[in-house]
């Protein structure tokens, strides 16, 4: 895609009143790459390109915008152009925009709106963030079981130009309870006079509308479906998921699930990392470092306690950042593993002892590699020269792979079941992120090697 | 969805060779979840069902086994069994199996198929693991502009059976150079008789076949699209990338990016978790971790270069793993968030000094809150019992407040700055892994930590 028109000259455009050259321009590109190069303009300059356009074409352009850009834009404008912009706007994009601008404005904003518009944004903001109900558009399809291809295809033609897809036809009874889909390739390749109800695909897979937004999407994806049936609970069609919102659901959940797992807090859908001020970035990784920094002081007690046996072989000293790092990794390597295979639906919470099981037995491999290594190092090249007279290497780097292979071996298993353990109580398992896993195995570590050494070194 | 069908039912109708009840399960039923329901059986039974369907509808099914099923179920077949069953598969789909069995079976089974499908698996499995090409199917709808609507949806009813869409149709002249796409719902809403040269977007997207698959599949999910085209270095339309490949492809990425983030190797296509045998967790996960406790014993000898401070002021050890974790937190923090924005696109490498300055504000504004708890902790409880003769609990408390605000400072620049300089070698920014920062910002920390506290408590 090249972009034939540049600022400056959509400013000079929109200085001389060239509206047909700025339209041309608009109607030839992709509404995203509009939206990308129109960003670079002042809100109010934006607003004279969109308010110049078709409302349809100017609302499709408006939702690509960036969160804050739109916000920007709309802030100053009256009811009346308000209510031009958003008439037009998909179902689901109009709700999310309302719900950034302020409340009087929102109320403003309704009774410029016709009722059935009224009724479908206050049914939609009902929804709680992150269920497919809040995701879902109502911007829909619908056929009567009964008619025939010919006249279904004619009801999909008139009902195009304001539905989101007409790939998918939604077959619903009078009470609008949902009883499949047809699609409309399926319809074009049908006899004429066939009728929906021999073409319906009956066992339609659907989200509930209170469901996670994130079990939809996968389901969606799962399938390889263009778009998701939303049922209430009494099984009546109240919308749909496309596939491009699906993708962009999945998008987000997966920064959400990365950031958590750095412990990194806060809401991420606006996402967009240098639009985020500063002090928003501080804020959401502050607390856990703050928790994290406090729980490392308890490695530091430990270290304190076992001052004595430090002072008596100073050579344990070389060994303890490895033996926390070492711990660090190899549990931060299984619990990320298990995050992930519990988001992509790989394993339940009730595989646990399949999971721990199999963790046990890499983490052996692990343990047995990472120990035999460490000996092999003290042997070869010496423990250091201030050993401590009465102890020989041997015993030193026994003492050092022994510990080693028991962390690993712990590390490992703590990183299984958190995660595992957080999905049971129905606590995301990403919380268990890898600092939090870092810092506990700190501690079972440090723990471990000390009283390791103390049982093999002062015996 | 329900599944009415279960595996003991499943063999009883295999065995009393009720076919029709068993034709009628699979057809009213999803191939994913005939697929996920079969998978329980032998593969010598998934066989037996499978090869009582039409092959369209049980290549249909096959492709959506787990790979390993996949060729566990194609291993004892003859090359006419074999043919059967890839003659009707997805192009694609077709590639990928045979890619997976072993060579001597693909050579004979080649002479088996039509010419035209033996040039097109030739071409699809000339691209290299990983671009768009090797992604992409060759089973898509295409049109000459100078046909009118009406024309051009017959052409497409009869097409339909053989191609993975029909939603979109890609307008190409006679060396099959790429003009632009028309959509069946705008040759449905247009007038029977308009050409399709009047309704095509001729600023399509698309793909080169060589590019990454990972740029190609967000570039699809960016601009909401149904497929995105695949072309040759002259422009030729060689494929199509559907929209559910391309969910299947950023799913994939998304896998690989958290596990490179966490030093865990090796290809993740398969990406079953409790599937993958334990020894290939094992080797995925071993190399970084041999790497990363090698460089632990680098911190391990800065600790004992230092022995001589440790021993006088043996409170400094309380507060090394602090120092050190606190390090890899931040460091992890800002890597994984700068990470995330380059697959994104948020951010590109010349972006370096925003980043770097946006980095910089975040971690003052951390580093400053983090000395301050810290040196009231150390103030307010006393720096321990052990601390030596000559210094006040407020001077160590300084120490220790000023090296972990260097550290976060540091770590966190490090952190941002390891991932974009990666990208701008053309490595994976992912590489930067949470492992590798780690044990680099704990030889930082160290060093920051001793040489901080010596200049404050040794002066």
């Amino acid at each position: 895609v090249t972009n034939p028109i540049l600022v400056p000259e959509i400013r000079e455009l929109l200085a001389t009143d060239s509206l047909d050259v700025l339209r041309e321009f608009v109607q030839s590109s992709h509404p995203e790459t509009v939206a990308e190069l129109l960003s670079a303009l002042e809100p109010g300059e934006i607003w004279q390109v969109l308010s110049k356009l078709d409302p349809a074409l100017a609302s499709e352009i408006f939702v690509r915008f960036e969160d804050d850009i739109q916000v920007e834009v709309v802030d100053p404008l009256d009811r009346k152009a308000l209510a031009w912009l958003v008439t037009d706007m998909a179902s689901d994009e109009r709700v999310d925009l309302l719900k950034r601008i302020p409340e009087e404005k929102q109320h403003a904003l309704l009774p410029a709106l016709a009722k059935a518009e009224r009724e479908d944004i206050r049914r939609l903001a009902s929804y709680k963030e992150g269920t497919a109900g809040s995701v879902m558009t109502t911007d829909y399809a619908t056929l009567p079981p009964s008619i025939t291809a010919r006249d279904a295809i004619d009801q999909l033609r008139v009902a195009a130009p304001d539905k989101e897809t007409i790939y998918y036809a939604y077959v619903v009874d009078e009470t609008r309870k949902l009883l499949g889909f047809v699609s409309l390739k399926d319809l074009i390749l049908a006899r004429p006079e066939q009728r929906v109800e021999e073409l319906i695909y009956r066992d339609a897979l659907s989200a509930q509308a209170d469901e996670d937004q994130e079990v939809a999407a996968r389901m969606l994806s799962k399938y390889g479906l263009l778009a998701l049936p939303v049922v209430s609970a009494e099984g009546a069609l109240v919308g749909i998921i496309t596939h491009d919102d699906a993708m962009d659901v999945l998008a987000q959940e997966n920064t959400e699930d990365l950031e958590k797992l750095m412990a990194i807090g806060g809401s991420h859908e606006a996402g967009a990392y240098l639009r985020t001020p500063s002090w928003i970035h501080f804020k959401n990784r502050c607390g856990w470092l703050i928790l994290f920094a406090a729980l490392g002081l308890i490695s530091g007690a430990i270290v304190q306690n076992y001052e004595g046996l430090l002072l008596q072989f100073a050579v344990l000293a070389t060994f303890m950042p490895m033996m926390a790092d070492t711990g660090g990794n190899t549990g931060s390597q299984s619990a990320t593993l298990v995050v992930r295979a519990l988001a992509l639906g790989e394993i339940k919470t009730s595989d646990l002892f399949r999971v721990l099981f199999k963790e046990l037995r890499v983490a052996l491999m692990l343990a047995i590699v990472l120990a035999v290594l460490c000996f092999g190092r003290v042997w070869l090249l010496g423990s250091g020269s201030t050993a401590a007279a009465g102890t020989s290497p041997n015993r030193i780097g026994l003492a050092v792979a022994v510990a080693l292979g028991l962390q690993v071996i712990t590390a490992t298993l703590v990183g299984a079941l958190l995660p595992i353990g957080a999905a049971k109580l129905k606590l995301d398992p990403a919380v268990v992120a890898s600092p939090a896993l870092t810092t506990i195995v700190d501690i079972t570590g440090l723990l471990i090697y000390f009283s390791t050494a103390h049982l093999i070194l002062s015996g």
